[in-house]
């Protein structure tokens, strides 16, 4: 078979190079925006369909028989054992305003389990790979292993979340409780956060409400740093829901002992 | 004199190159973090002041009879008509997390008014500058105009600030408020929103208890772009405060109104 003979790292590179050349000419233009939610906002521009279009080609140039995911246009081959998923441009909001923190996301599910994933934000030109064997950031040519933080208490911990108006009710006081014990908190982050629990440059991401493709990308790189990725209900975080990622298994306990109440 | 010998603009340049090649090494590294507040949480770090020091070097040897009002190492020269505005780090808590979205602030006062400004973020590469004649942002060698949106209405605004918790008592009820009557709200942007004002990507930044050190350099990228800049007390934005910055005068009015109930 034609994907046995190149490391999948080598494609996760591929990957994020044609979702550069794909969303980057259209970041930081005057895009045309469409509304898919009429209560909400929520963009969709060309630089997702392009994208989430230019990576279902190279999966399926790659590894035919896998199934794929994307944000954009669903699913295929839902029963195959190896299935991909893709959010082409994850925060849009982030793209739509200038800001280099959105970001490609690319997974690869065996059995349902998250065993591979890439970010790619090809602004800052910056790449993040684990693959089951090497889990490292490239930037300007030069890699670096991913490694978390190995932060256990909340006191020592750098918190962060997309935005505090997306915790609802009884998880928002408990969101704000989480707040006043963490060493810093910060909003405002989409998927770069999880990205660097895995780098190690932040501890802990809580992020309500998420789809399985604004998470299964991110649960290898946090996971093959050293780090873990759960859901306040306790259900597989491939599947989405709302999502706590951590650089140790104490600091997730001591966050979810807040979260839960 | 030396500096009249060479274009504001490419003095910004230079400006930038020292203050990447100071400032990168310690990004994205584990850093020394000392504490300036007893009470809360403000890093200085390495990069703070090397950055500073080889930014008020070139200033020094460029214009030896300006004066400088760096965060790091205070004031020289206060009495000389210009005045060179210098914040090494904005955006330090973005800084030891990771984030591209701090960025090297340095402005030129005239007489108290902020005539040439530049922000610099090296881990994207990218540099805003504007002397007084030429208004662009620069990214792998490309410029462009900075161009402010031309948005006047707070229903079609992109609104952002740094953190709802820096907005206290009255003002925070009245931010809350016109978080409901934009478009878009997003936090944790630091400097970067309003260069993001200046490129056209944002309409609206609000950030409360702002020193000049954080908006000196800002200015000039803003209303040579079109924009303006504003206190909710009225009086210069230059002098620091609760700062407000938007497109256009007729959005910068109404969001006034919003805030000053």
């Amino acid at each position: 078979m034609k994907n046995m003979a190149r490391p999948l790292f080598d494609v996760f590179l591929d990957i994020a190079d044609a979702a550069a050349a794909a969303s980057l000419p259209h970041f930081r233009t005057v895009l045309s925006v469409s509304n898919k939610l009429a209560e909400g906002f929520d963009p969709v521009t060309e630089a997702d369909t392009a994208t989430e279009r230019a990576i279902r080609a190279l999966i399926e140039s790659e590894f035919p028989e896998d199934g794929i995911l994307g944000e954009e246009f669903g699913m295929v081959r839902a029963d195959a054992p190896y299935r991909w998923v893709i959010d082409p441009i994850d925060g849009t909001r982030a793209f739509i305003s200038g800001l280099p923190v959105w970001g490609t996301l690319v997974g690869r599910l065996d059995r349902g389990k998250a065993v591979a994933g890439m970010m790619a934000q090809p602004f800052t030109g910056e790449v993040f790979i684990a693959d089951g064997t090497r889990a490292e950031r490239i930037w300007r040519g030069v890699s670096a292993p991913l490694k978390a933080s190995g932060c256990k208490r909340l006191s020592e911990a750098k918190l962060f979340t997309t935005s505090p108006h997306l915790f609802q009710g009884e998880l928002r006081k408990r969101f704000d409780a989480l707040e006043t014990q963490v060493r810093l908190f910060r909003y405002g982050t989409d998927c770069y956060a999880f990205a660097m629990v895995a780098a190690g440059f932040a501890d802990l991401v809580i992020d309500p409400g998420l789809k399985p493709y604004d998470i299964v990308g991110l649960i290898p790189l946090i996971e093959q740093a050293g780090g873990v990725v759960a859901t306040l209900a306790g259900g597989p975080p491939e599947e989405g829901g709302d999502i706590i990622a951590a650089a140790t298994p104490e600091l997730l306990n001591a966050a979810m002992a807040v979260m839960k109440g």
